[in-house]
Formats: C-alpha cells, sequence, structure tokens
C-alpha cells in the first residue's frame, strides 16, 4: 500500500528551450527505507503514459497496481526490503506533477497550449531538485526503460556525480527518422482534431479524444513485435466469420480501439504531445558534433544496458551505440540482449532471464552499499 | 502521349460481400499495339493510390506521367514497342472508374458511404469483364506491386486459363496483424474526422482531409524502409536550428506533412477506406483451411515472384510463402530478391537489377508470342 505526495518547488526552473516555469510540484512516490548513509535510494523514471505509481496500490483504490510493479517490492528484482526507491510524475505530466492541465498561477488559468515544451534534461534537472528535497546527495541507481532509459542516461550526463549506477532497458542514443515520423502522425491527429483548440480545450470544455485514439494506435503498434502480434491476433476474426462492413473485423482492430478508447480517457493529449516532443529532441550527441562518446566524457556511474530482440522501436543495435560510446570513455558497462518475442513492450514485461539479470545486478549494488 | 478511356456495363456485378452494382463504368488506357493473334497483351493492376494512368501523359497536362513510366513505354522492360498494355482504374476508385464519389443511378446522389466494401477477387471480375470487352480472351501477363501484385495472383485463381504469366511484386499471401493494424489506424483517422459524416461529405460540402492526411501519413511510412528515411532525412533539422516548438522541427515531419497535404487534396478518403479493406480481405488460403497451396490448386500461370530485402511492409518472407505455395502446385516460378534500400516503394523505383530482371522476363514472354 502506497500514497502519492506532492513536493512543491519555488525557485524557477530554466527549461532547455529558454522557458522559465516559476513554481511547480511533482508528484511522487516512495517504496522502502532510506537507510542511514542515505546510500540505498534508487530513481525509477517513467515514460511515455506511465507515472509516479511505479509499484504497490493504493489503499483507496487496490486495483490501481504500481506500472512496474512486477520489477519494483519486497523480494522482487528491485528489492524494496533493502532499497529506498522513489517514482516520480515527470513535469509535464497529467498524473499530479505541474503540467498543461494544471493552473498557471500566472494567469489563473489552465496552461494549456501555453505550456512549455520540455526535454529529458530538464526533467532530469526537476528530479534532482526532487533528491535535494529528500535529502538524497547521491542515488544507488536511476533506473528506467525507453523513454524512462534516456533520462537514466542524461543523468550520467548532467550529474555525474549524484548516481553510482544507471540502468538503460530498451533504449536509443536518439530517435531515427522513423521514430521520429511515428511521432509526428501521432501529433497531427491530436493538433488538427477539431477539439484540440490550440491546446485550450479546458476551456473549451472539449478533449481531442479523436485525435488522441489516434495516436495511441499508432504508438501502440511500435511497442509490440510483429511476431508478437501475429501470435497473439494473427488474423483471427472477431465474430467468427467476415461481415464486409467497417465494423470490427478482426481482433487486432478491437484490441486497439480498446486500448485507445482506454487511453484517450484518462491521459492528458497536451502531455502526450510533449512527451513525444521530449522523445524527438533528445540526442546527447547534437551537442558534441554528433560525437556520441563526448557525450559521456565526464560519466562515472557503472552501467546495466539491457535491449531485446525484437524491438524494432530501439533495435539492440540502438543499445549497442549507447555501450560502445560508454566503453569508449572506459565506463564499466553490462550489456545484455535479452531474447524476447514481445518487441518493445518487453521491459515492462515479467521474462525471467530479464528479471534474473536485473536482480543480480541489484544484488552487486546492495552488496556496494552494504543493504 | 495518352489518353484515358472510359468502359461502360450495365450488366450487374455480384460482389463478394453479396451486394450487387447494377452498371458501372471503368476508366482504363492503352499502349501499344495488340497484335492479330491477340496474344500480346498486359494488363497492369494499381495499388494503393494509384490508377489507370500507369505510362506516358495526356496532351492536357504533360507533367502528369503514369505511375509506372519507368517500367512500361517504348524500349522500356514492358515494352509497348511488342506488348499491347493495359492499365485499368480498379472498382471503387476515383480516378474515373464508379466510385463512392460517383452518382448512383438508384438514388441521384454519391454513392459516399453506402458504395460496398470491395475485394481484390471483385477487381479481377471486373477487369474480367473490361478484357473481354477489349477481345482479350488470355493476357501475355498481368502484373502489378503489391496490392496490385495481389490482384495478379488472384487472376491466376479466378481465371487460371486467362493468362500464361503472373508478375508478382512486393506481395504478400495475405496481410499480417501489422499490416491490418496499420490500416485500422488510418482507417480510425478518417472515420473518426468530423468531417466524414458517415462518408456522405460530399453532400456536406465537406472532406474528412485531416483523417486523410493522418492515414496517408501512416500508410507512408510503412512504404519506405528505417534505412532509406536514415540516409534521406536522418535527425536532419527543417530550418538548421532547434526551436523547441510544435512547428516543423526535422525534415521528415516536413516531409510527411507536404506528402499527406498532397494526397489528401487529390484522393477520395472513401475510396482509401474501401482499399485498406480490400488489403486487409485479401487471403486466398482462407477459404482452404488456411493452406495457401491448395488456393493455388487450378493455377495454371508461370510466375516472377520479386521481393526486396528492406520491404518489412512485406517482406521476402512473405513472398517465399508464396513461392512455395506455387511449388507445391509444381508451377512454373522465377523468383528473385532484390537488394535495395528503398523498402516496399523499391517496387515503383528505377532500380537496375529489378528492371534488367523484369525486362529478361518479358523477353522470354515476347519469345512465347511471337512479338
Amino acid at each position: 500500500m502506497v500514497t502519492a505526495r506532492l513536493a512543491r518547488f519555488t525557485e524557477p526552473l530554466r527549461l532547455k528551450s529558454g522557458a522559465v516555469i516559476n513554481e511547480y510540484a511533482l508528484a511522487y512516490e516512495t517504496y522502502g527505507t532510506l537507510n542511514s548513509d542515505r546510500s540505498n535510494a534508487v530513481l525509477i523514471c517513467h515514460a511515455l503514459n506511465a507515472s509516479h505509481h511505479v509499484a504497490g496500490w493504493y489503499a483507496e483504490d487496490p486495483k490501481d497496481i504500481g506500472w512496474w510493479d512486477n520489477m519494483i517490492g519486497p523480494g522482487k528484482p528491485v528489492d524494496t526490503n533493502r532499497f529506498f526507491v522513489i517514482g516520480v510524475n515527470n513535469l509535464g505530466g497529467c498524473h499530479g506533477s505541474t503540467g498543461p492541465c494544471s493552473i498557471n498561477p500566472q494567469t489563473g488559468r489552465p496552461w494549456g497550449g501555453s505550456f512549455p515544451v520540455i526535454t529529458v534534461e530538464d526533467w532530469v534537472a526537476a528530479q534532482a531538485r526532487l533528491a535535494e528535497k529528500l535529502g538524497i546527495g547521491q542515488f544507488a541507481a536511476v533506473m528506467g526503460g525507453s523513454l524512462g532509459a534516456m533520462q537514466s542516461l542524461q543523468w550520467t550526463i548532467s550529474h555525474p556525480e549524484k548516481l553510482r549506477h544507471a540502468l538503460v532497458i530498451a533504449c536509443a542514443p536518439n530517435l531515427s527518422a522513423q521514430n521520429i515520423a511515428f511521432n509526428e502522425v501521432a501529433r497531427q491527429a491530436i493538433i488538427t482534431d477539431p477539439d484540440f483548440h490550440g491546446g485550450n480545450y479546458y476551456e473549451h470544455g472539449t478533449k481531442p479524444q479523436r485525435g488522441l485514439r489516434v495516436a495511441r494506435m499508432v504508438g501502440h503498434i511500435t511497442y509490440l513485435s510483429d511476431d508478437e502480434m501475429a501470435s497473439k491476433f494473427g488474423r483471427q476474426l472477431k465474430n467468427g466469420k467476415l461481415t464486409y462492413s467497417f465494423d470490427t473485423e478482426f481482433q487486432i482492430e478491437s484490441y486497439l480501439r480498446y486500448q485507445a478508447d482506454k487511453f484517450s480517457e484518462y491521459f492528458d493529449a497536451n502531455t502526450y504531445l510533449r512527451i513525444t516532443k521530449a522523445l524527438d529532441y533528445f540526442d546527447p550527441a547534437f551537442e558534441h558534433g554528433g560525437n556520441l562518446s563526448r557525450a559521456f566524457a565526464r560519466t562515472q556511474a557503472s552501467f546495466l544496458v539491457v535491449s531485446f530482440t525484437t524491438d524494432w522501436r530501439f533495435s539492440p543495435e540502438r543499445s549497442r551505440e549507447i555501450v560502445k560510446a560508454l566503453l569508449d570513455n572506459r565506463c564499466r558497462v553490462t550489456y545484455a540482449e535479452i531474447e524476447a518475442p514481445h518487441g518493445h513492450d518487453a521491459f515492462l514485461l515479467d521474462d525471467e532471464r530479464y528479471h534474473r539479470l536485473v536482480t543480480a545486478y541489484f544484488d552487486r549494488i546492495a552488496a556496494e552499499c552494504g543493504t
């Protein structure tokens, strides 16, 4: 059983875009106990549609289980009997942290379309302030999958001295043109929805749900492998026979529509837009003339880098680029390419080899910090 | 220089769905001359967004060059000095053949949303009537790429005695769950556009252009290979520097938006919807308990099957399924897997090895029919 908390910050945060957020709040949760020398803290960074609710459940809603509950908890790979784990909803989010649907204190109205573009660097800067507030000078580890892993990487660049380990799972050092293209489709679906109103839909009493549905469907396809879709759905018919109509004909259509409907009910379109932009912009090599190795010049952490064979969104090749750049800097890197059928989503799933690997890695971290 | 013609049919056509179209017209073009024994006719079947305008140009618009003009014409791989080539706009199309934007003679109003779902089998049935009208008892070859190639395959099943060769390029024996999923995203984008009006947008004076734009963007991504996108666009910025806004930031976004805008101007959304359904439904093995080999039991044609290494929409693996099923029936099959970087779109491009192969294959056909 866990409780979400809110940390308020009143020191202005200058974002990478140049915009400044004067005050903001971050929703977070903690699991386990910080040890006496404050050496066992682990930060979990979330990806696209997740939140600070990483593990456990709420007293008022026992069905609302954290998104990485198979990974984090008592006796789990990230063992909360030994580690003090923090989950945080990123700035710009829609799960309690300040974001587009929050009231902008300067205007008294929702930020809406005026909420700035956020980058991975900005998230890490905000997370670092939360760490300070919680009295954590150095994390035992910062961990994430996908966009969460980009934050792990960025921690080793922005605050090399503030973490001992970075877990970088199902990641890429930047988005490919194809990745950006899929994001752009999602954005165009949302932005051209007549209910979007330039992002100020809260005040119009509308929601660009049609656009968000389509955006989610596109995204969802890229999270699953072709093989996984084939074995889960193949060409199975929804109603056992063909109807030759625009009703749902195949199971895969039904699944996608259901997922999209659900998502468009609870997720905020403005947040979705900004998260896709954060993904697009992430590119640590950019400021070093495209040289990724130079981006990690000050990095001190040890790394566990994990990729999944059927992940076509961020393929193992992309993880190997990261590993290569880290090795160029003589970083300590453990790299594992896990044979898993589930595509990009594998990082969220309970794969035995993957979980054994993370367990072993955290055993090592635990030994180091004597927990 | 070519001229489009219109063939009118008044005998009702019963579609696979059970719906009946009482009268319809097909737009078509011909290139070259039918020889005296009518043995040199080649039918070109089009894919998603193409038309009967396969080669050459129109007197009134010399810039409007046929979509497969690099393949078909005097001295080209399909040499119109030797072959009589026919291009036809499929039933349900929006380039002159009867389709959703045509007037339904029974109501005096555009068909719109009431235009039936069409299948590859229906297209082949309609094409067969056109062949009859043109006095062609047997084609030297039926040829297509992608969805066009599905029509070639269907010809060998529906009318095994009416063609001697089938060219099946960048094809699959049916869509995978992932392929269907992408189509469903496209359809949902169109259908949920408020300007769609259940397909009756002609009468509302609107066009679901927002939806069609998004649909086209999704499709476009699947036609190009990841590598091709990387080498063509990579992470190139549109304006040389980052703006941290929702304006076009990367070249790939600009390219996709441009393509989508262009497409949504000239293409009909109802036609697009029906073409994606025809793709979804194509599955010759379905009526044979999933056994593709049995689908070709009556097939008599010889085959050229071509796939492209970087085609992730219809990968070489899928072409090999076709080849295997044909060989099970002791069909004569030439199969080539062309190493090309361009993804699915490769079938439309001027790749030297690919064109040499088609040239050689048509030399063989020419020798057989003495042209």
